[in-house]
């Protein structure tokens, strides 16, 4: 998608250096983080220089061919590093995905750095790809005038480009459909208010941020036409791990009749998880809750406390919404109702 | 309830002047904020230097005492000041509540200043002892080892003294009970993090700040016994304005069979609103959304952007949360179930 006019994407490698859209900068400041090592790639990944489904997982495939690269056929560097890589964020189904892929792919080969190379590259390209796809398909679901409320950022700066569940706005948007979006604030990272309202706005996308309290009160006086949410990981019964919240909107949603999407690719299934039951959930620090950080009126970055001083937080990442309250699933292979069947047939 | 071994009221009168705790300066310092006339009062409700139904209720009568007492008798000097008052917080069921029942005593009087006075402070003596029949009215809800969640700030400071939804909490934890208490955020404003938090630690009260994201996820894991919030006009049929929010929470609340209870005095219903569709709901600011204030690391306060520059936001202040939703009303004459004839049945 487009920056200042310039096409780029969230990540991408050059020469052995991973790259990155410094997405804890943005909306404020737009500036390239380097990762010179697949150390410094998991540091990237663990502090959120780089987050959302897909990123994470390019991501990861990356920092694994850098592993192989850096490894000179030691194994056991490799294995390390693997670790590393997946010790990172604990919830995110698309980091499992590209480390192994990456990893299989190039541990029984004979130029295994060039193979985990051309390995992460092509992950990166079916993210991009995938994407696109899931917007045509999401596209399909949305009616000229629609309101479309979105949860945190599943846009082009969770992926390597496009997005998920803000493909199909993209699309729609682009095809001369009038479309209006809700983002949700989604506190504590404020995602929804920086990252989904900043590229909306670069899109020229007609939007508005709301509290994440507003959800249930918008919805009651239909002002929400549907509702679209990413995924960091979805079991095979189709429950599915988004960020915290999700699962009270979805909620919400049902209560009041609006159709709640999940849009994701395939790599975001683990069909080891029979249930979402079986999803790790993430805490984050409190401080994240605690602090907030931003611009002050002369443009001084400054992080301020925003509780009352002493008192703790809880800061758990993502919640799991069960499949019954979800009304379909945007894949780029088509739109699932969300059940043990449907999942599985979509790799089959 | 006592700051730093004083004992305070939110509100008070001293000579003609009305005396707040300025509540947008805590949790971060505590000031008193003198208000010398009538007008300073209306600015002292419009600005939340004082907020939450009681207090606002307590400072409108006290507002009123002001307009009397400045007036020479000139009621048209009177009618304008109430007019001024009651255009300050329009869903704020006690700012009319106070303001008619000071006006309607004191019009009629001998000496309509100092009927005016008696009476202003009739309302904030009776919307002590009130909170403190709530809290012991609430308490025998509450059982030994309770996780309680709350939304916004319904605690002393809200009121003139104890609280409504916070007052069964204090009463619980002074007789000894082991309680823990969930402060949502509530943003935008955060009083959750910010007051609530700030009264619990003063008060001693074991308590964690969660994110309003966090709500549906902690009920679902069981982490929640009772969720109590407080109110800002209840219906006759009982539907309940509140603070944004918390409609969202009673819809997760039923989901979870978490029993969900508003906690407030007889003086927060407003019987001429028959249901909840009747009950205005107060726009605010923008900026409350895009910016917040806190202290840095040098405790110098700021103002800060939080969301992506350029993009607009909505603040819908209240929501209306409808009578199914609530398991009961806790008020200063007993619980009840919300129907018509259970309310109607409070002013018998």
């Amino acid at each position: 998608m487009k920056v200042g006019g310039k096409d780029y994407r969230t990540v991408w490698m050059s020469g052995s250096s991973v790259n990155f859209i410094e997405q804890n900068k943005l909306p404020f400041s737009f500036e390239i983080y380097e990762a010179r090592t697949h150390a410094d790639t998991c540091m990237a990944i663990k502090t959120m220089i780089v987050r959302g489904a897909g990123a994470i997982g390019a991501s990861a495939g990356y920092g694994m061919a850098q592993a192989f690269l850096e490894s000179d056929e030691n194994m056991k560097y490799v294995d390390e590093a693997k670790r590393c890589l997946e010790a990172t964020r604990p919830t995110a189904q698309n980091l499992f995905y590209a480390a192994n892929r990456v990893y299989n792919s190039a541990a029984g080969s004979k130029k295994p750095a060039r193979t985990a190379l051309e390995e992460a590259q092509r992950i990166a390209d079916e993210d991009a790809e995938n994407c696109m796809r899931i917007g045509e398909n999401g596209n399909m679901l949305i009616e000229d005038g629609f309101r479309i409320e979105t949860h945190c950022n599943a846009g082009w700066l969770a992926f390597v480009d496009f997005g998920s569940a803000l493909s199909p706005v993209y699309v729609a948007h682009r095809s001369g459909k009038n479309v209006f979006v809700y983002a949700d604030e989604t506190r504590p990272r404020s995602q929804g208010a920086r990252l989904t309202a900043w590229e909306l706005r670069n899109e020229g996308v007609p939007h508005a941020i709301i509290p994440d309290n507003a959800g249930a009160h918008c919805m009651s006086r239909g002002m929400v036409d549907m509702m679209i949410v990413g995924a960091d990981r979805i079991a095979a019964n189709g429950d599915t791990a988004n960020k915290i919240g999700t699962y009270e909107r979805a909620i919400c949603a049902a209560r009041f009749g609006v159709p709640f999407y999940v849009a994701a690719p395939t790599s975001t299934f683990d069909l080891d998880c029979e249930t979402g039951d079986a999803i790790p959930i993430e805490e984050r620090s409190e401080d994240e809750v605690l602090y907030q950080t931003g611009p002050d009126e002369e443009g001084v970055m400054r992080k301020v406390l925003v509780c009352s001083p002493g008192s703790g937080a809880l800061n758990p990442a993502f919640d799991v919404t069960p499949a019954e309250l979800i009304t379909g699933i945007i894949t780029e292979k088509g739109i699932i109702k969300p059940s043990e069947e449907a999942v599985r047939s979509l790799f089959s």
